[in-house]
Order: structure tokens, then C-alpha cells, then sequence
């Protein structure tokens, strides 16, 4: 059973009787406190039904039976709320909420929307909300920013972190130095450049935030890219829906096991879509793949053709954008979308960056509270 | 092209000539320091083929052209890592790691298996790294583990995640206080029953770890439950494959906002599969379902009898195991997997628990650690 609400303009939303009662914002079934849901669907009866609906100066109250309850709900929440439109008319790959980028993007000239990479120095960062928002909105938009004007210490890239989240520690500690060490226990640590990658895949959940700070950029070489793996998804899609498929229907395997006691393994997919096909995570990282097992024989030549292909695009020059941190500057990247690389470098000392994993949760948290207040 | 290899008895696998070399393990391809692989996809060359394959004891001497490199693989390597079987022979719906329960699995007299839910004494967990490995070997095929006689002690929790891994900290903090609270942020610092679920399915990636512990517990009720989430989805598919694909094929939606400051939610399935139909999350909350905008108007009625009916079978008596936290005793739960509850109680003070949320990356990390020890 269902009533049907028409808003005028052809706009006609029919809402289930069941879905209202369960979504019934009356302080019986909401908490005035906190608005977490007071029952469980069993405490709604199987035969709900309405019994009368009557619109009044936006809203519309309804009257449900066999309870016998009398609930009002606001004609926007009804209308921000409806379900009963075509599911299938847009593409679901991309998420609404990001744009897809690419070299030319942020550094065409002729590109109308060319403004760069979303950025902002540390001090306004941490002082000024309308700056920190603006920010977090392009990291969300893009999945990657940068932060200037830094202070060359130990450690401030943790409250770049506390000025939206939490640390995700790891067995690489709350934070890590990436420098050139003796006896790397990960090539990071090392002056090798490094192809463009998502970090962690062998972990699970994966880190969904990476921060990279500069304190010591003294080395030639050592360049830092990023790369939206997004729009490299869509790419390979375009030129192949058989590649796309074998990345995201099978599962790859990652792992480390670079330290004493430390023994991470995953298996996912390269590319995770959801339930309803949205991208959801991109897992790319040469030095970390582990054998794949989970595609059968038949389909290996194909499942090694399609990842070939998608490095070649990642790889792609006009796929990059690069930039030389400087000591005090900093890059922030959404790990589950944009991959990022270095370039080589050589000497010990000369390059250092630290770097720290947060989550997305947080991020978001803050950005709706900011656009909220 | 590929190589077969005839390990006798019948068992014949077949090798692609790019996959052994992609995961050839010499030095120039595999780093001795740690691991990680030193090359890319690209670097390997297309038409990579194999020109000679010299079996000798326990291993394999393979020439790849046009390279001219030659790479020895340990038989028992390539064995461990075939993937040339019929992957499709098995159901793939809960990982050979893990074993579904019910109450009786744990507590009739009559299974040979009954054994109770893991358990171990807090001191013997931080210093018999035996009892550690075969506790934590409980947590990953049960998703539960108990711990007991520990110190009535604040923040007594947070050894316990050292003892395997990190805290995953959010809003509510490295850890938070489970009380009675006036003006309750959250309904779990109330006193009503909390239907079995799954902690902040509005996060994502949610916290796949939950401790709670118990400092004080002298009220009537605030006895907590357990259910096995993976069970559950597995009795749905039998009952009901429309039910299944239901809710594995379509997103939900959760929300928080009790707190100020924090607005989080989400958009994931309540049954979540990978890519090859594995189970590998159950989100249950009824505190903080959000609206489902996401299924169509036509599958909304068939959507909502599948979720009432995943709630019956979740809060089937059967299904539950019970147990009253005294000072000093804790349990874990995968959250990605197990639920939990507790029935009301009554009382201010008369009921404390401290929670945190950690991550399974550490967990599964230590465990294979010991385990290789």
C-alpha cells in the first residue's frame, strides 16, 4: 500500500506505507535526544495501512492503523526523501559528489574551470572555518589538496588531522618519517622512484586518508604526482567494458610483510564497485600485489591484459599532475580514489616527508557540520 | 602461453607464462630487504614467453624470452599459489576461515563441537603469547571472544587492542564511557534494551573490532547478547534468495547525528558481498537506518519483507547467546559480522562499560605472525 503525493509541475511521488511508518519522526519512534530510532521494524505491525492523509501548509499528516497512530511529516523532508523515480536513468559509476580529473584539469590554460589543485596554507587552515571548509570540499571533490606555509616540525602534520579527524595508526606508528633509510623495511623508505599507487591495499579496511608533509626537500628529484584513479576507471571502462569487468568481478591479493611481526594480507577487487555498480575504491600498487589466485585459468590472459591496460592509463602522462613539495607543504589524497607517486631521488637526509593515515568518516563529518552551521 | 606442471596423482596445474613472471621472485623482481616488488607491469614485456622449463628437486628452472632471464620457483610455492581449478565448485558466500554459530554451537550438551565462546584471562592474554595466538584464532573464526578476570580498572580496555593491535579512535574517543547519561548523546548511554546490531554502520569503513568492558554491573538486567550476522545471512539465502539479493543488491542508509559537531552517514547494503558473492559485511542498526532512497518503488514492499524478516531471524531466540558481564570481564566482537545487544536495565551507576573500536588488519597481522613464529 502506498499514497502518491503530487507536487504540482507533473512531479508525482508515491511513498509506501510501510517506508513512511518506519521513517516516522514522531518522538515515539525518533529520540527527541539524539534522534536514533526508538523501535525495530517488528514493533511495526506486517498490515500497516493508512487510514487518512491530509495535506495541510507544507506537510501532510497521516494517520497509519492497525496502531492507530497520527504522524506528520514536512512536504521538503517528503520531497528530499523520495525513492520513486527511474534508478536506471544515470550512470552510478561516479558518485555525484566528485569530479573526475586529470592533468588538464587543474593546469589548461584554456580550461574554463582550471584553478588547480583545491589548496590552502596551515595557519588558515587550522584558524579560519571558512577556509578549512572550502578545503575539505575539494578534498571530497577531488580526493586531493595541498596545504602551504607549513612549520617545518616534527609532528604538525597531526593537526592538519585533528582540524577534521583522527589518526588511522597503524604498524607504521600515529605517524611515520618517509626518508631513505639502511635496510628498508619498505621501499618507500628507499630514493627509488615509485610508480603511481594507492598505499595499503593489504590492509582491510584501507586507510581511506593519507597526509604527506615535507620537512627536508634538498634532493633532486623526489617529485610528488597524483593521479585520480577515478578517472582512470572511467577510462578503461570506455575503451574496454571486458577489462572493466575482469578488474572489478575479480578479486586481486596484496600483501606486506616488510617488518618483524607485521604480516598484512587482503583480497579485493582493484577496482570495488557497490552493490549498484558505484565506484567505491581503487586498489593499484606494484610492489605490494601479491600472486593473484581468484581469477581462473581461462581468464588470466585477459585479467592480465586489463591490468596492463590500467597501469598504462594511470601511468599516462596527461593522467599526472605533479607538483615539488617544499619543506612546510603538505598533500592530502582520498587513498581509496587518487593514487599518488614520486620520482626518484638520491642522497640521505636530503628528502624528508612524514606521512599519517585518517578516515573519511571524520572528514565528512566535519564538512556536513561546517555546510550545516 | 602456459606451462603445465604434473605433480602426479592426477593433480596437473597449468601457470601463464606473464603471471610467473609478474611474480618471479628473484631479486632484481623482489626486493631481498623486504619483499615488495621492485618492477611493474610495464616493465615486463608483452610478449613474454617462456623458452626453457628444467625441473629439478622440488623446483622449476624457467627461461622467459624475449627478457632472457631465468627465474627458479619452489614447487611447493607454485602449488600453494594454482589458481587452475574450477573456482566456481564451491559456495562462496562465508570464508573456509570462519565457522557460522548458533547458540546451540556453543552451548548443547549434545555437539560433540560445543565448546563455549572463546575465552582467555586478561593477564594470561598480554603475557602468554600461546593463549594470545589461540585466543585471537577464536576472534577470526567466531567473530567473539571473552575475556575475563581482568583489573576494574579505567581504560583497562585499551591493553587488550595493544595486545594485537591499534585503536581505531573516532568522535566518541580512543575509548568511551557505555553509562546512563542525562541528555544521552547515543541511546546506548540509556538504559532501554538495544536490539542486536552492529555498531556505527553510519561510518565507512565502519570499526571492523568492538571491546566492551565491564567496570561495574550491579543493576537488574544489562545482560548482553550475541548473534552470529554471518548465520543469519546465511539462513535468509536459504529461506529466500529474493530476500538475499535483496538486501546484498541494494544500498541502505544509515545516519548519525546525536552529538554536535558530528553528522555522519552512510550509503552501503545491509548484506555486503565482494565481488565473487563473498559475505563480507553485515550492517544492522535499526537505531540509525536512515530513509532507503535507493530502492525503487516497485521493489520497496519486497525490500522491507526481506528486512523484517532478517530482523526475525536475527532476533530469534536460537540464534542468541547470552552472558552477564561481571567487573573486570570484556568481550570482543567482529563488527563486521557478529551483533550485539543487551536487554534494559535500570539504575544510574549501576551499569558501566567501557567500549572501543580497533581494526582486524592488526589482529589478523599478529595472529599470522605467531602463527609463522
Amino acid at each position: 500500500m502506498a499514497i502518491s503525493i503530487d507536487w504540482g509541475g507533473g512531479v508525482c511521488y508515491r511513498f509506501h506505507a510501510i517506508w513512511l511508518r518506519d521513517n516516522a519522526l514522531d518522538p515515539a519512534t525518533r529520540s527527541k535526544d539524539n534522534g536514533q530510532r526508538l523501535i525495530t521494524l517488528a514493533d511495526v505491525p506486517k498490515d500497516t495501512h493508512i487510514v487518512s492523509a491530509i495535506p495541510s501548509d507544507n506537510k501532510i499528516s497521516l494517520r497509519f492503523a492497525p496502531e492507530e497512530k497520527s504522524v506528520e511529516f514536512a512536504s521538503d523532508w517528503l520531497r528530499s526523501h523520495a525513492y520513486d523515480y527511474d534508478h536506471t536513468s544515470t550512470d552510478t559509476l561516479i558518485s555525484s559528489a566528485m569530479t573526475c580529473w586529470s592533468r588538464d584539469t587543474f593546469f589548461s590554460g584554456t580550461n574554463a574551470s582550471s584553478r588547480g589543485i583545491p589548496t590552502v596554507r596551515y595557519e588558515e587552515l587550522l584558524k579560519d572555518k571558512l577556509c578549512l571548509r572550502t578545503w575539505l570540499e575539494g578534498v571530497n571533490r577531488y580526493g586531493v589538496a595541498t596545504i602551504t606555509d607549513g612549520p617545518c616540525e616534527s609532528g604538525a602534520l597531526m593537526r592538519i588531522v585533528d582540524s577534521f579527524g583522527y589518526v588511522r595508526e597503524t604498524n607504521y606508528g600515529r605517524w611515520f618519517d618517509v626518508r631513505t633509510t639502511v635496510n628498508p623495511t619498505n621501499l618507500a623508505y628507499t630514493g627509488l622512484g615509485l610508480q603511481a599507487h594507492t598505499d595499503n591495499p593489504y590492509r582491510d579496511p584501507v586507510p581511506t586518508l593519507q597526509i604527506l608533509y615535507c620537512l627536508e626537500s634538498s634532493a633532486t628529484g623526489g617529485v610528488s604526482q597524483v593521479v585520480d584513479g577515478f578517472e582512470a576507471v572511467r577510462r578503461l571502462r570506455e575503451e574496454s567494458a571486458e577489462y572493466f569487468n575482469l578488474l572489478s568481478g575479480y578479486s586481486a591479493r596484496f600483501a606486506y610483510e616488510g617488518s618483524s611481526g607485521v604480516n598484512l594480507s587482503s583480497k579485493r577487487p582493484m577496482i570495488e564497485l557497490d552493490a549498484t555498480g558505484e565506484l567505491v575504491c581503487v586498489r593499484f600498487n606494484n610492489r605490494s600485489a601479491a600472486p593473484i589466485v581468484d581469477v581462473p585459468f581461462d581468464k588470466m590472459t585477459s585479467y592480465y591484459e586489463a591490468y596492463r591496460r590500467f597501469g598504462e592509463i594511470i601511468d599516462a602522462e596527461e593522467m599526472s599532475v605533479e607538483f615539488k613539495l617544499v619543506p612546510g607543504s603538505s598533500f592530502i589524497v582520498d587513498n581509496t580514489r587518487v593514487l599518488h607517486a614520486r620520482t626518484g631521488y638520491s642522497g640521505v637526509g636530503d628528502r624528508w616527508l612524514q606521512g599519517c593515515y585518517a578516515d573519511k568518516d571524520g572528514l565528512l563529518s566535519t564538512l556536513s557540520s561546517l555546510a550545516s552551521a
